[in-house]
Parts: C-alpha cells; sequence; structure tokens
C-alpha cells in the first residue's frame, strides 16, 4: 500500500507543502511557494483601486502553489507519485469567493477581471465591519439561538458580512454568483473535479450547524430581502466531517501537480485546526495554542456546551464525532513585536548587535533572569482587543506597577505573562462551562523559540506545557488527514498518534513560581472584569475621544 | 542707601549665588561652587561606612559656597561692598546638623570627624523611615491633631525622624549635641553670628506652630522617654517670619565672603518657597510649581484650612501674615527622564542624533503634533509613589489605552499629561477645601525649556499658566528676602513686585482642548480614586509581592 502522504498549507503569503512517511510522521521534503500577488490591498493587477480595509487575493496564486510544491517535494524524495496514498490541505479562514457551478472564479470570466468583488476576500479583509454590526443586532434583536455559540458576536472576518457586502456593493456580481465558497474547499474542487464543503470552514465561518444547518431564512431576509435563500441558492451542499475523503486527484490535477490521478484527496480544513492531529492530539481536554502573532486554541469536547466569549463550538469541527471548541487571543507575538519596535531603548539595540543575538533574545535572556512578581508589574493583553472571553475590539492595553527602577525586560516579561494570563482565562472560562482541560499543548512560532515564553505558560497554567514535533504543525496536519482519507488509519485518532509529534521537552510547572502567579493571576482577573465587564469603560470611552 | 543685594541657594551638589539690582531685579553676576564632599552615600571622608539610603553632607562646603561665590558676584560686577544692602539665603531641607552651644557642628570636633551621626543628613537621607513609621503610629494613636496639617503623614526626610535615628544609633552625639539646627539656620548662624530659626523650616519640617510651638513632651516621651524634653532642649530658639532680619555680618564672615560687616542677613529659607517672591507673587490664590525632578506647589492663603494630602500648612511659612500651603508631586520631571531612558527605540535616537536635537526635543517636537484625546491614552503620574493629595509612597504607575499603533510619543505627552492632571486633582484639592486658587505660575528648567509641556497645563487646568522671569529663580528669591532684612523695601510684597520678574509669554488655555481635557481629566479622577483610595490596593499587594 502506498505509504506516503503529502499536506499542503496554505497561509496569508504562501503555500508549503510536506511529503509526509504515513508510518512515523517523518517529514521528508518540504517546499514553498509565495503567491505571486500577495495580499492585494490598494489595487487589482487591472488597475481597479480598492477601499480602505480591503484585502483580497487571486486565486491563480492558490494553483500555481500546487503546481510547483507538489512537484518540487516528490522530486526532492524521488519517490514514485503512484506511492502518495493521499493529500490533505488547509487553508486561512474565512477566505471566500464567488465562482460558477463549475467551480470557475468569477474573476476568471471576461468582464469581472477588474471587479475587486469577483475576487477572493482574504480572512484580513476587514471592509464589512458595518455588516457585521448590522448583523449581530439583528441577530440580537431576533434572539438567534446560535449566536451563543459564537460568543455573542459574528466577526466581520466571517462569511456572511463579506456575502452580503458583496451583494451590496455590487449585486452583479452576487448574482452572477453560482456559489460562495471557501478557498479551502475551491482548492479541494480543484483536485478532485467535484464541490465540497466542510465542517470546519461552515460551522466555525458560516455558522453552520451539523442539526439546525444554516441560520434561517427569516433571518436572512431580515438581514436583505435579497439574501433569504442565500444558504438554499449558493451554500447548498452537503457539509462532510473533518477526516472524510472529499474525493479523488482528477485528471487536470494529475497535469497539474504530477500527483496519480484518483489519488485520495481529505476536505478541506482550517489552518489552527488542522493542527490538531499533528500533536498527537486525540481526545477531550487537551488545549492546543497555536501561537503566532495572535493565538488560536483548539480543544475536543464531548458535549456542546455553551461558553461565554469562545469564537464557536462546531460538532465535528475539529475531529469528527467530537465537539470542536475554538477561542481566540487577538496579540500574542504581536504584543512583544510591539514592544520590541517601540519601547527598547538605543543601549538594548547597541548591546544585542554586538552580541549578534535580535532584540527578543536580549530581552528575553534579562527577563528570563527574573522571578515571577520581581518586577511588580501587571499587564492587560488586550493591545489589540479581547477576542476571548470578552469578544471587544475597543479594549485596548493597560501596565500598572511601573516605577522609576522598571526596566524595559520587567515591561517584556509583562507583556510576556499578560498574554499567558489570558490564555489562562480562557482556559478556566471552559472549566467553569463544563469543558474538561487537563492538558496544555502549544504549537507555532513562539511555542519552538522561547522556553522562557513556555515555562511562563507553565507557570502560569500551573499545567504541563507540551510542544508540537514539527516546524510545519498545519502541513503536517494536513498530511495526517490525507492519510486518513486515503484509508491508511481507520480514523483521525490512530493517524495522530502515529504521524503526530510532540518535542521531547515538557516545562513543568515550578510550584514555587506558580504560587507566585496564582496571586497575580487573581490581581489581572479583578483587573479583567474591572476594564473588561464595564465597572469602568474608561477605554472605550478614551478610544471614543481619539475619533 | 545701598542698592544690591545677594542671594545664595545651596542646592543637593553646589551652591549658587547672585548679585541683583533692588531698583528692578536685574540679576548682574552670578557664581556656582560644586561641593567638594557632594553627596556622601557610601563613607566619609575619614572612611567610616554609612548605611544603606544614607545621604550626608560636609558643612565645610556650605561655607566654601561662601567663601567663593560672594567674592566671585562682586568681583565680576565690580561694584563696592558697602553697596551690598543685604543678603538672603535658602537651603534644601530639612538638611539638618547637631551642633554645640556656639555654632559648631559635632563633626568639626575631635573625636567625632569619623562618627556618621555627627554630619549634616540631607534632605534625601531616606535610613530613618522606620522611625518615621512608628512616630506616625503614635501621633495616630495620641490623635495628635497637628498630624492633619501634615497630610496625615510625617515624612521620614523631615527632622524628627532624623533627630530619633540620632538618639537611637548614636546616644553620644545625641548627648553631645548642644542643638539641632537646619542646615538654612545654621548658614544664617556662620554670616551673622548668632543663632536663629525660620519659620519656613520649623513650620514645615519640625511641625513647628505659630500659636502652639512643637509637639508636646507627652508626644516626645511616646516616642522615646530620652526626647521628651528634646524640644526645649535642643530647639529652642524663638522661630522668626520669613523676610526678618536675622543679624548683621559678622567679623568672620567678612572675613570669609569679603562682604561689610553688619550688612543685613535675611532669616533663612527653603528652596522651594523662596522662590515665591522671584515670580512677583505678591497675594493669595497663586499656586506657584517648582517643576524639576519633581514638583512642589506654594500657595499662600489668608486662614488655614486643613487640606487633605499637603504636604503642610505654616503660618509664615512663605511669608509673613498668611499661611503657606505646600503640596508635591514626587515624579514629573523624572517620569520624561524615565521614559527617554528605558522605552525611546533606536531609531529615535538615531533621528535626534543625526538632526542634532535631544530626545526629548525629538518626543516633544512629535507629541505637539497631536491633539488631546488623539493617542487614546490615560496614565496615573505615580511612578514614585504619591506625595499630595495621597500621601502613599507604595502607588505605582499605571497607563491605559495602548495599541499595536501607539508610538513613543504618544506615551510620553501621556505621562505629561498625567502629571498635569495631578497638579490640576492638587489645585482642586485647595478649592474644595476653602483655599482659593486662580492663577497658575511655573518655576524650574522645564516651564522655561518646554512650551508644549506648559501648554498642556494651562489646557488641563483650564487656568493661564505664567513662567518665572529668572533661571535662578531661588537664589533671585534669597536675594529679594536680603533686601527686605535690609529694609530696602517695606515689606516682602513690595520687594516682590518690584524685583520679582515673569517671561513675557503666558499659556493660555485653548477652549477646545481644555474642553477635551475636561472629559480625560474625569477619567483620571476615576482611576485615581480606584486605585488610589482602597477601591483597589492592586498596587500594594504586587509590590509587596516583589520583596
Amino acid at each position: 500500500m502506498a505509504r506516503y502522504s503529502i499536506g499542503v498549507d496554505f497561509g496569508t503569503l504562501s503555500g508549503r507543502a510536506v511529503l509526509v512517511d504515513t508510518v512515523d510522521g517523518a517529514e521528508l521534503a518540504q517546499a514553498v511557494y509565495d503567491y505571486p500577488h500577495g495580499v492585494m490591498e490598494r489595487r487589482l493587477p487591472g488597475g481597479a483601486e480598492l477601499g480602505l480595509d480591503w484585502a483580497l487575493q487571486h486565486p491563480k496564486d492558490y494553483l500555481d502553489v500546487l503546481a510547483h510544491t507538489i512537484p518540487a517535494v516528490i522530486k526532492e524524495t524521488g519517490i514514485n507519485p503512484a506511492d502518495v496514498a493521499g493529500i490533505g490541505t488547509d487553508f486561512t479562514a474565512c477566505t471566500i469567493l464567488p465562482v460558477k457551478a463549475d467551480g470557475t472564479p468569477l474573476c476568471f470570466l471576461p468582464g469581472f477581471e477588474n471587479v475587486p468583488h469577483a475576487y477572493i476576500k482574504l480572512w484580513k479583509h476587514h471592509a464589512a465591519q458595518d455588516k457585521a454590526n448590522k448583523l449581530n443586532e439583528i441577530a440580537q434583536e431576533r434572539g438567534e439561538e446560535w449566536l451563543k455559540r459564537y460568543g455573542g458576536k459574528i466577526s466581520s472576518e466571517w462569511a456572511f458580512p463579506k456575502i452580503w457586502q458583496t451583494l451590496d456593493e455590487a449585486p452583479e456580481v452576487y448574482a452572477a454568483a453560482d456559489y460562495f465558497i471557501e478557498a479551502a474547499d475551491w482548492i479541494i474542487w480543484q483536485l478532485t473535479g467535484v464541490q465540497s464543503r466542510n465542517s470546519c470552514t461552515a460551522g466555525y465561518k458560516a455558522i453552520w450547524h451539523k442539526r439546525e444547518g444554516y441560520p434561517s431564512k427569516p433571518f436572512f431576509a431580515a438581514l436583505d430581502p435579497r439574501l433569504e435563500n442565500l444558504a438554499e441558492d449558493k451554500l447548498n451542499w452537503p457539509v462532510m466531517p473533518l477526516g472524510a475523503k472529499a474525493g479523488g486527484i482528477c485528471a487536470a490535477a494529475a497535469a497539474l501537480t504530477g500527483l496519480k490521478e484518483g489519488t485520495a484527496v481529505a476536505v478541506g480544513n482550517v489552518d489552527a485546526h488542522v493542527t490538531v492531529p499533528a500533536l498527537s492530539i486525540d481526545s477531550p481536554g487537551k488545549v492546543l495554542a497555536i501561537m503566532g502573532t495572535s493565538t488560536c486554541h483548539i480543544l475536543l469536547g464531548e458535549e456542546e456546551h455553551v461558553v461565554p466569549g469562545m469564537c464557536g463550538v462546531v460538532e465535528d469541527g475539529v475531529y469528527p464525532g467530537f465537539y470542536g471548541y475554538e477561542a481566540g487571543q487577538s496579540c500574542v507575538g504581536d504584543h512583544f513585536a510591539w514592544f520590541a519596535d517601540n519601547c527598547v531603548p538605543a543601549s538594548y539595540h547597541d548591546e544585542a548587535a554586538a552580541r549578534g543575538i535580535s532584540v527578543h533574545e536580549l530581552l528575553t535572556e534579562k527577563a528570563a533572569r527574573q522571578k515571577p512578581g520581581q518586577s511588580g508589574l501587571v499587564a492587560l493583553d488586550w493591545w489589540n482587543g479581547n477576542r476571548s472571553v470578552l469578544v471587544d475590539v475597543d479594549l485596548t492595553g493597560m501596565m500598572l506597577g511601573m516605577t522609576l527602577q522598571t526596566k524595559p525586560e520587567d515591561m517584556y516579561r509583562a507583556l510576556v505573562e499578560a498574554t499567558a494570563y489570558g490564555t489562562r482565562k480562557i482556559i478556566n472560562t471552559f472549566q467553569e462551562n463544563g469543558v474538561a482541560v487537563n492538558e496544555f499543548y502549544a504549537s507555532g512560532g513562539i511555542s519552538h523559540k522561547n522556553p522562557m515564553i513556555m515555562q511562563i505558560y507553565a507557570d502560569v497554567l500551573n499545567m504541563p506545557v507540551r510542544i508540537g514535533g514539527s516546524d510545519n504543525g498545519p502541513a503536517l496536519g494536513s498530511a495526517i488527514f490525507g492519510a486518513v482519507a486515503a484509508g491508511v488509519f481507520d480514523d483521525i485518532f490512530i493517524a495522530a498518534r502515529v504521524m503526530g509529534k510532540l518535542k521531547d521537552t515538557v516545562y513543568l510547572p515550578d510550584p514555587e513560581n506558580a504560587g507566585i502567579y496564582e496571586k497575580l493571576y487573581a490581581e489581572y482577573e479583578i483587573l479583567h472584569d474591572y476594564f473588561g465587564r464595564g465597572a469602568n469603560d474608561v477605554m472605550k470611552r478614551v478610544r471614543a475621544l481619539r475619533e
């Protein structure tokens, strides 16, 4: 039987393929391809100007990723394409495009090449905020039950605000679109020749529920009468659980990639969620934090609970048969980068340069010498608002405890600690609402690069912290789903155990440190609730004064 | 009649003399002399080691200032010493020393040269904090009425904690001392040959009251039975109002300084308080802020009111016939210096260096382009605790409103604004407690150097801000008091009008800016009370965790 699997991770600026041995998860080759069009924020290639907060992509770029990276990993390993059992993919989301009934993107059609709404709206397209606001208002007024599953708020990044913006600003595009489809699903259509929809993007980004389906017609009609039949007209397609096989590589995709026709293709997936099996996570109770500029938390549960402030809970949304919970912190690596860019004195830059290390490394080295609590600082990790558990983009940063003796490394460490407190708040909220959490797993750049940060997380959470073994977590996760789709494994749970990887290092909480952080976290909670839950809305009032 | 007056300002590291024309206050010459021993913090010249938080000075240095600077200004102007009508001086306080009955400092005597407690305890000698704590505890238990006049707390910097420390740690020094005397008064003794005491240091630093005198014997006995007779044994001397003549230049002082014997000498004074006439302030309602690393506020009142959180209220403490109110902010220039040292990125340092300006100038230039409220930041000015109105050294800094777009100049401006809010809080507290404030005067380096800061003060206070016309405010003020002591003027009020100076520039509040600051100040007040008055003592709890 074919023993290899390929995973392709479509990021914001590039796509990355890995070729993996299904026997042990060994990553035998990888290849990266930068999107020629990158993120289009100012104008289309044809010249059409884009508005403020727009962010588009070009579907051709995704096909180019397939055409370049898959042949590259096959070539590098020298394997026979027939030995590739399956392929899995993952994408940013909600990254959505209008297509014709045969899957052709509207922007490929004559007359639409220079029409912005005919292109792919990238996850970080933020020009539909007013639509999101109206949608939330209407959903609240109507008492839509599903709102609770999404922390009480639908993001402007998600499907319906984006589709509604298209209808409103370019009704001809809306009319010409036979479907709106996530890029995650569109790429599978290109690989297999047949349309499919995955439970992850449908559930987290398009308010789909396994038993209730999409929101009701009256709800859509309340948004805009022209949207009444949106779900049945332009989204309607069976939603498949993750790990399912979407189809086999079609002739066109075989020609494009060099893969053998019929090679199993897994249903689409999302970059964060797909990472879960890459860390061998096979059961509930294990939070995975994908730590980058922001952090996304994924957790399996056996029951559906309403957990305040979560990004979403979706049945089959991560693994089939489980409820997948998603939470998030909107500013993690971004906090540290902001600090390094704006608050580090020249002498530190000079010292780092002289020693050939980065400013982050220098700050980390200095901060690592401190004991918890030594700086006397406490911060709230809200420089980019609060995603979970307050779901409030208007909240801002706060730090206290500074004296004339406070040093840059004190503040740097306080920001790290603040993100750890924010993570603990999320975990506690899960626990308080009936969703068990016993272990903490971390993936992403920070988890690999910065042992000090991970030790602080272990101490603050008072939980062992385990780190993903791959530098290509999402691509490895995709390859694991590809292997499951191919039938190499009976299910994703077995596949995760065999192909997933953890580093040998486990960060164990230091009891003394954990005791101090217990006290500091109590302070964080008081401040979190004071500034975040209405006792003092100063952050919103001074923010309003800015305009 | 002799038309010149000399003022000598004894600072922390040096003494400065100015020779002034009493006709118009013109400063004709100045001279500075650095103390050879500076601040002794580690050991005495004889080798004796000093403890943590000690800060001593050497009385010989003060005599050297007289010997160098007075001849220098006489020589530079070429005037006849007989044309010097009077001399005034001012000092840091409480800066106190033990002396024999003839004024000889104990440290000048054989056997005491290497005894730390025989030297001058400088204002910033902080090793008597435990004594101050006990003193406050006992005063509170006994319900001492005078405590209210000092914001409910006696500082470790003041006279009795320092004297008590001497008794406790060096009883032989205490026994050998015929008097404890402020350096401000000791220097007058050296100039005139006779002892005198001034109402400013007695009132603000030694709990003296014009009608009630010093604290009672039972109070002193409660501190330590050996202190029972402290006031009558070692402080007892008539306290004279400011502006009075302490005596004439004695033969020894004439030899030392080149002044004519008999030249009028004003009673001693304190550097902040002496500055009031240098700005022509001649009546109540005008707050003078001496803005340096910290800010001291001086205000005249017609009645004695208990104003919460003031440093003190003393009858005749600034001008005879008025109640002198003192308040303070413990961290003003220090805030900005801390920020420039710790929080300004390399790119700003490079830009400032390339343009040949200081980092402060660059930050000011960038911050000055902003409108009030534009940054969305609010800070509490407590990086070095809060002196007025909370009188709490354990409070620490706080800033909120930061986002990923926040720039260094935003935070710099927020710190400036925070100190302006702190000043407004002090002024409001005066007003709410029956002490009128109608105008704001500023003196000290910041007031001369930074128009942006002064405009922010005008806008936050919603009051015109006037700036002292001299770069040597305290020395000019001393010269004015010298002229009054000499009888050149009938009283200090006339002298202040004639010899005091203001810059032509008046910073007038911008109504639109003042309106925005009204809202921001309301936010400051909420946070001030929340963190400062016990609703959330997080600052104290995390501070306690540091140890």
